[in-house]
């Protein structure tokens, strides 16, 4: 098949590539129904992340099961499924306390901007949905796979809860992701720091009722400001750089906490520092696992639209222009469609 | 009155100075019923934190109250009272949250190691008893002040829920309080690290139900094989080094939580190793003044003996002696008793 290739910093390739295949009796072959590019995908793209030799690029799907290994019990061909971008056998005692992306067989998807791809721990990774949803269903459920659910994830580590205050740190497609999630559960005041127009317009569709321009001291001001010199008690970090983890130590109040999943890069903490700041802090990978079936529910119920966050779709064959746009930002996520 | 002054490192003198006075009214004016040292005495004692010029030490607490300032409201004179060592309005924002320890009109206590102190803000930082507590009663409730409130803030900050597996970095008298509080909090396992047999009998009379010599990987790798290779959903960092952090950071399970009290010396963070280590952490001074009724209820019904901790008790006089015992680890927590 045709599939995408990253062979170094700046060059994509749509070029062909073995059959994925079963490759352990745990696995299943998916068809996918469209695929995405992540932020995370541009850290190699950008040189920023080492790379050795070639890689399968895509860990954001859905799709239609077509094959399964011989192990495999729950999940079925013809089942429409979605999965996380950390693969999780979902038994292991870190699945069981609700953070399958630490789990003892973790492995990390890759290989998903194809139009098939192998999905390991079939069982455990994948959620089936009952009915085979509409073609207007699919990019919500795509966004649920890693970027709405990183989002989330973000918004429960923070604590977010009923009538509280959230700012989201981070206009992209994880940060818009980040205020939906903390919108839907609850939060009375949403403060989104962002710049730009466009993403102004869609973090206001998902949820926000504040945004901030400012970054860094001036940011910090403006929002501890709007919350009468306090700060916020859940603060989502969506970014994994030096300055934006600073804002969000910055806005937060003491005892509130501060949910980190932009993957730090060049990113320290002095302990004296962060022990009198008192702020409480969880990051890492999201389980997105966790809230999958959730997450898949208020979709198809109609509650919520996360793939608006896509605001461009091509072909996968164009997969190389997409990571151009997301790079040069001129979008902020990219939607791949695979084409029948 | 004769008072005890820190002059520089290991000098530390019982000397005549000033008595205190009403600065402020919202002051008040306590006569201690006993006092202590605080493992944070040390510090300066060490030369391990600079100081400018001598200093009043002294910042644990407990006695009646002789004097207060005008705009004191619910302290009077003649009552029982303990405070925190962070004094607090407990009417701010921070304060309403629990946050107590940073209040926005925070301030540290000092000059407790005398036989009358001067405390400032006195209707938000002190807790009255309804009667005068006997002779037996007062080193538990000296405790509360700091040590007890300290190490409870590290199980809270721990997260630790009834029938739980706790672990406790540190052996000194936060740990031990520490592994009292895990044990009225219900923890079902108290893994205390230390290699003293004297504290390790305390520790297993606080609660500890299990021992653990090993340090370092060898401590973590003791723990994992207790934990059948999961680790501890919290732990209690009650030490401050860079090797207690590690340790802490190397028992806890991924999305546990590491409630930090030693206050942080040499420590830094990797901000990409925080982040896949995916724990929740909390640290800072331990805001006391939200604790502070609640343990001295317990104290008062009996419910528990955090006094014990002191396993030295000179005259207020011999101060000097008690810092040298601490320092040389002769004694794990010194009382000074105020003669009347």
């Amino acid at each position: 098949m045709l599939a995408t290739v990253m062979h170094g910093p700046g060059d994509v390739r749509y070029e062909q590539v073995e059959d994925p295949k079963i490759l352990k009796p745990t696995d299943a072959i998916i068809k996918l129904s469209a695929t995405c590019i992540c932020g995370s995908d541009l850290w190699p793209y950008r040189g920023l992340q080492p790379q050795k030799g070639p890689a399968h690029m895509g860990h954001e799907y859905c799709g239609v099961v077509v094959e399964v290994g011989a192990d495999v019990r729950t999940i079925k061909p013809g089942q429409f499924v979605v999965g996380s971008f950390c693969l999780s056998d979902n038994t292991c005692p870190h699945c069981q306390f609700g953070f399958q992306s630490s789990c003892v067989q973790r492995e990390f998807m890759s290989g998903a901007q194809a139009p098939y791809a192998r999905v390991p721990l079939a069982d455990g990774t994948l959620v089936a949905t009952s009915e085979m949803p509409g073609a207007e269903m699919v990019p919500h459920m795509l966004a649920t796979s890693d970027v709405l659910g990183t989002g989330w994830y973000a918004a429960v580590a923070a604590q977010v809860r009923e009538g509280g205050t959230a700012v989201v740190v981070g206009d992209g497609a994880v940060g818009l992701m980040g205020v939906l999630a903390a919108s839907q559960l609850g939060a009375g005041r949403i403060i989104a720091m962002s710049r730009h127009a466009e993403r102004q317009k869609l973090a206001r569709e998902f949820g926000a009722t504040d945004i901030v321009e400012g970054r860094g001291e001036e940011g910090i001001a403006a929002i501890m400001e709007m919350t009468n010199g306090v700060g916020a008690e859940s603060v989502l970090e969506c970014v994994g750089m030096e300055q934006s983890m600073q804002q969000a130590v910055g806005v937060c109040r003491p005892g509130g906490t501060i949910g980190y999943v932009g993957v730090p890069h060049g990113v320290t903490f002095d302990g004296q520092k962060m022990f009198f700041a008192q702020k409480r802090m969880l990051g890492g990978p999201a389980p997105v696992r966790r809230f999958l079936p959730d997450l898949m529910e208020r979709v198809l119920a109609g509650r919520i639209q996360p793939g608006k966050v896509f605001d461009l779709v091509l072909p996968l064959a164009q997969v190389a222009e997409g990571y151009k746009a997301m790079d040069e930002r001129r979008a902020i996520k990219t939607m791949l469609r695979v084409d029948t």
